[in-house]
């Protein structure tokens, strides 16, 4: 950021009085520029005991497998974005069930949700997807997914499965987790 | 939004080729400007059979009685944002259980994430509370709590109490709900 987007004058990154981190701050009207993290919002769709993954047809990953998801917007609840992400990158429709995993990612400021959905009749790759398939367990394709996130997700379904339950999971992946991740891939 | 933050030239709000709705887009460097909802990140802050809140020092609905919380910030996770806005507005230490009540208000593009915690220790007003403190069921102020999510998550916390369990509760908060919140108050 290097200029006002309210008045065009110059911004410095400066801590503001009564504040306690830099925050961008306008020469002229004083605007404080607040950035704040972004919500990615997706889906884990189920189909009897497959499993719909969508290969990238954008960076970044492209070729990669992954889960319909991607930033929410303003004006859209959660389970919107979850399924909108949904008929976009997979022309499908889902019925939603949990929030599912809640993944922080505090070195790219990112917070994702992903909801366990049940899948509806059919489905093709949107634009941003180069094809869409279901997957059994034992065909994931583990060295060619996209992202951290994806991954944990899956090895937590699968996990789940086993059981039958599928509670929230919270959890956090580092820098080193997602350089450990993509060092391998 | 008027101009770029990145060259500082004005700005169009137009629908990008690809896109589905406008966007604020740079009539120079051509930077597109994406806005998303922001998480507001907190807790529910319990001790024995009694619940903590803060009254409001700043605006909006100073004066009014809420839970510790606040936009979370770049570079953490939503845990530590719940735990450090409960330090900031209540000085209070937290031990944090299951995320409780994630609430949607998609008309002023906010994610509400209330922590359920249980307080360790003491207690006191941090600057953007007027005073802080503890209440039984039978004491809570009904009629001056700041927000309908906090209102919600007490409402939730209460009736689950009974049975011992506090399950994740996922809603959305609409702009009728928050009209007719604000116009009984």
């Amino acid at each position: 950021m290097n200029f006002c987007s309210h008045c065009g004058d110059t911004v410095s990154f400066v801590i503001p009085e009564g504040d306690d981190r830099p925050r961008y701050r306008c020469h002229s009207c004083e605007t404080i520029h607040y950035q704040n993290p972004r919500i990615v919002a997706g889906t884990l769709p189920v189909f009897g005991s497959q499993v719909l993954l969508c290969r990238r047809a954008i960076a970044p990953r492209l070729g990669y497998w992954t889960l319909p998801a991607g930033y929410m917007e303003n004006a859209e609840t959660t389970r919107q974005a979850a399924a909108r992400e949904t008929r976009e990158e997979a022309c499908a429709e889902v019925s939603l069930c949990n929030l599912y995993t809640l993944i922080d990612l505090p070195h790219i400021n990112q917070v994702y949700m992903i909801f366990r959905a049940d899948l509806l009749g059919d489905f093709a790759a949107g634009v941003e997807s180069l094809e869409v398939a279901l997957f059994e367990e034992h065909d994931i394709p583990w060295d060619e997914l996209a992202f951290p996130t994806i991954e944990r997700t899956l090895r937590h379904y699968y996990a789940d499965r086993q059981h039958g339950m599928f509670p929230l999971h919270v959890s956090e992946i580092t820098q080193e987790d997602r350089e450990r991740y993509f060092g391998s891939a």
